[in-house]
């Protein structure tokens, strides 16, 4: 019999992206469905392409179960899982939580990144910090298996952290000279039409914007300095026309001679136990990955400059966030780190 | 132990789209790849997103084994599989063909099929023609179970054959009546790079083409005339600037009184037994559909002008041929229908 | 020394686009810029690509100085303007609205408008509509010239009537056949972000809506019975991922024997007063006519079926809005009917 | 009377960008049309949306009349131009080329940018290098006056060089820390369709390519070196899913303490004299710039991690082609600089 999962926040992206990998999943399926708005009507009515495959009803958190509930995925916007999931932690029912509330380990991290999105500072569960664990299964996998609160990362973070923490933590790289120009699609901000991503607007356009400012500093920042103190990251996240994909180009000085050659070895030995990660010597596709759980990455020294690139691609909505959560479940529930995402990339 | 696959055409978007399916199939695998160019090259330098599913080398046809075949799919161009298909047939091999040889019984028909195309009108198996079946489940689902031979319909007969053949067959509308209006993603022309679909003319583009002289309109015209003659189809294909998906409006005159919920009625009964079939009431979204084999279709009658539309909309490389012709397959093999495509759409 | 303009609803598309052509027009400038949100801003903070042409400032209507305009637009949402407009037409001034407002000479025409669209179904200024013309000028040129409320067209409603009115005028088709397959580009329903057009459930979509009962249909119909009374219009509009352009297909039952070049003759005769329409054989790509004033008009017979096609394609933002807007100016002024809009399209 | 042009490579992007950029100069006129392909068609069967304006054959070179020219364009492709641009020098009669073929004044520098596209490193004409200027005007003006070649520089050049060459030039930041990260659309690659740019694999796809050593460095070197030599870049160039448009962000190390204020001050300076760079504080869109042959230019200071970045936007096919080439034009025959190209960007 399957593991029942309860979804929070279930009528955006994250949700969907859950239920679609949960229709193929051979251990988990969702059970009961929660969202603020949208409650009363079928999930199928919001997201016709579930029909035949869910069609529970959205409810009003008010009306959970939680005898009936192995894991949680709290797929809610900053701040409003905050306090929500502490009925969760006390019945001792594993969470994945797709904000920020739970990527860090003390009030002090919070705040910075609180603070950069321009949200309250305070940490309105701040005895629940110490129990949670940064949800990055290849680097912190066994943490993950022991924990009862997962915070899924950021997806620009995913993307970035992947790409740098071999430089980083191998101590091949220059600190202060750490660059990371990152271009994402649309769906990366969620459900949320504005102005912004309104489709005369958007198509033919591409903006910076936060530069240098972006919430998703603090928890990259946090990874790569885990074992090698001192660096900073100068990040300026971009938005394309596309729906769906995170290409980052992360640049830095070598700390000494290097080849490209070298730099494909050190992060293929660095990702050889992660599943997900490819590591490539050719300029990958952003396409490449699209509908899957991968993340290629390609490194890259430019001889004439003497400047490393590192090229990094995912699906912001799956190694970026539902694909990402749920490889945080198996791990958390002691399935195989792959059940349910080990699935190619659709194309074209 | 899973039945293996031959896919003649590998390279190109059928083939991909049968190589995706069969990732998650759980009866069949593709075991020999061939293509006319590319060949000695890995499937997975052609495509990458299949690394890690499919590496198969692919190969010229004359390095086939024909010993360790179940089924063969033919992902070929017009008239390139007719007479390469002969010793699969000889050696009892079941094929499903993706072009338009075998979609006719006739040489009659072809004949108009090919003219309609520029091709030589002259068909080079004639004497397989009577062997083949019209691989529309939907219609035809016992004689394909019987069949060694299925032409795949083409993309754009599926969406105006399944949007049509009710009204035909139930006597529901006037002779002479029929219009279709039909808009399809760049993919339906399959992997033919060209000035038309070049992105800098694509994109902020539509447009119309061989207006009432579509060669799909042959096998429309035949299927919908099956059990009630008489009926013609004026056809104007368009491309519109998505990379997948058709939706078509096919317009007619009711023969008698008629309401939008007769025809919902209607259709719906006659689908029951079709597992990718929804009739809806509702307008759907052409992105409802993206990545799976479901048709969707909805019936309206206007009774200010006494004109019934019936829209309809499939994934043109899903429903419209390489889940159509792994549903076909599964028939012909004795596996259930639905087997490996029964997916919800990927969104967005 | 220009004529200057007051444009109220300066800050949408419609407002854009007159400022746009206002920069290359020779006889007219903008001088007063009203909105009833975004006030107090510079037009340019709102649209940076006019910076260096117009730096107005956006004021509330409340500020406008009436003594120096010599025509306005009102580039407003229906039932805005409906009022607003009287101290114009009481001073004399000159205006071409571009909401459906004025679109109807009689309350009752009016009703059904605005009941399609479910708004509040009575006029508000009831005794301007006997003053006001439909702002067709290639079908109302003369009763343009002489009037001083111009209710320009619908986007929609340009694109159908030009392809119909010659069927209906002549009386080259049956009565009840006519049906109109239109597609338009998401500018088309305005500077309005919401769901239905947030980027990524835009893009890889095609929907119908309102199908036949689509508000523009009045104001066809209207026109097109004009000369030959009793024709009906079911009219399915529709959404593709684009920006700006309209493609409408308009089919019909002639109503004697004719051939396509019959059809090309009769509406090249019909338009060879029209410098903005351009009658062709071919097939057009809607790209073709992006940014310029034109419709180019492509009508068809089929002979196998005996069914007429008419194409025709436009700017929804210039012959559909702004365009159109600023010939009905021109011709309302006294100046060249094509003063500031004969530019070519822009591509790609 | 107008002047007359010639256009060599009038059936490509940069030949339709001046012909619509034509139709509106006061003082230029295309008289003779060229190509090597599609000759004895009308120009405005090639690209539709010049109908009305221009109706001109495109004839074989063969065919010129050297009499009645008063400037040309070679909008052909690399080495193309490089014999055939001799008659026109021997007859003094000005040409701007598109190519890189008079972009270098010694056959050294030409040798390299050659090499790194693959091309045979020889120059067919070096006795022109040494005539032949770099037609950047904002850099370049008074030698573009008084020359007979001038080589229009490319596209990602201009977009580099304009960010750049004022932190270059004075002083404000140190060597060795140039980095430039672009993303163009995909008419930067001229008319020319293929694999990589087919609608289905470019749409929801980003991919870089010949990092580190794209041609175009070679310029940009010389250009950035001129008044401050030793800075070399590394230069990542992208393809992202748009049409027209180049969006670059240059990085680099500051040379002293500075901020974002002290950037904009400088930047805005320099280009005091340049009509179409607009330098800006805030974010610019791309799209801000569609259609015109502006560049917009915003630098910003990271306080917390002592990095620059400048963003400039341009549209490639106007201040990146053909724009830059009529202003270029302009300033060689005496003309206002901004003559037939002072136009705002066309929006949304």
């Amino acid at each position: 019999m399957k593991k029942k999962c309860a979804i929070v926040g279930a009528t955006g992206f994250g949700g969907l992206g859950l239920l679609e990998i949960l229709t193929r999943h051979p251990e988990l399926e969702a059970t009961q469905l929660f969202a603020r708005k949208e409650t009363g009507i079928r999930i199928n009515d919001i997201f016709p392409s579930l029909t035949g495959f869910y069609d529970n009803e959205v409810k009003d958190l008010s009306e959970i179960d939680y005898n009936s509930i192995d894991i949680a995925f709290f797929s809610t916007p900053d701040q409003a899982g905050m306090e929500i999931i502490k009925p969760f932690f006390e019945r001792n029912i594993p969470v994945v939580d797709f904000s920020g509330d739970f990527r860090f380990n003390t009030v002090e991290e919070y705040k910075i990144y609180a603070e950069n999105k321009s949200m309250i500072p305070e940490h309105k569960s701040p005895e629940l910090l110490k129990h949670s664990v940064y949800g990055l299964p290849e680097l912190n996998r066994e943490k993950i298996r022991n924990s009862k609160i997962v915070g899924n990362p950021g997806c620009f973070a995913i993307s970035m952290i992947l790409a740098s923490i071999p430089l980083t933590e191998l101590g091949l790289i220059k600190k202060g000279t750490l660059v990371a120009d990152s271009k994402s699609g649309v769906s990366g901000a969620g459900k949320n039409p504005g102005a912004a991503n309104f489709y005369p607007q958007r198509h033919e356009n591409v903006n910076t914007y936060r530069e240098g400012r972006h919430q998703h500093l603090v928890e990259v920042e946090n990874m790569i300095n885990i074992k090698n103190d001192g660096h900073k990251l100068f990040f300026i996240p971009q938005v394309v026309p596309i729906s769906r994909g995170i290409l980052s180009n992360v640049y830095a000085d070598p700390s000494s001679k290097v080849t490209s050659d070298d730099l494909v070895s050190a992060f293929a030995e660095y990702y050889k136990k992660s599943p997900f990660v490819r590591v490539t010597s050719k300029s990958p596709n952003l396409s490449d990955v699209r509908g899957s759980n991968f993340c290629v990455i390609r490194p890259l020294y430019d001889e004439r400059t003497g400047k490393i690139l590192v090229t990094s691609i995912i699906d912001n909505l799956m190694k970026g966030q539902s694909g990402n959560a749920v490889q945080n479940a198996n791990i958390m529930l002691g399935f195989d780190e792959t059940a349910g995402i080990m699935v190619p990339g659709t194309f074209p």
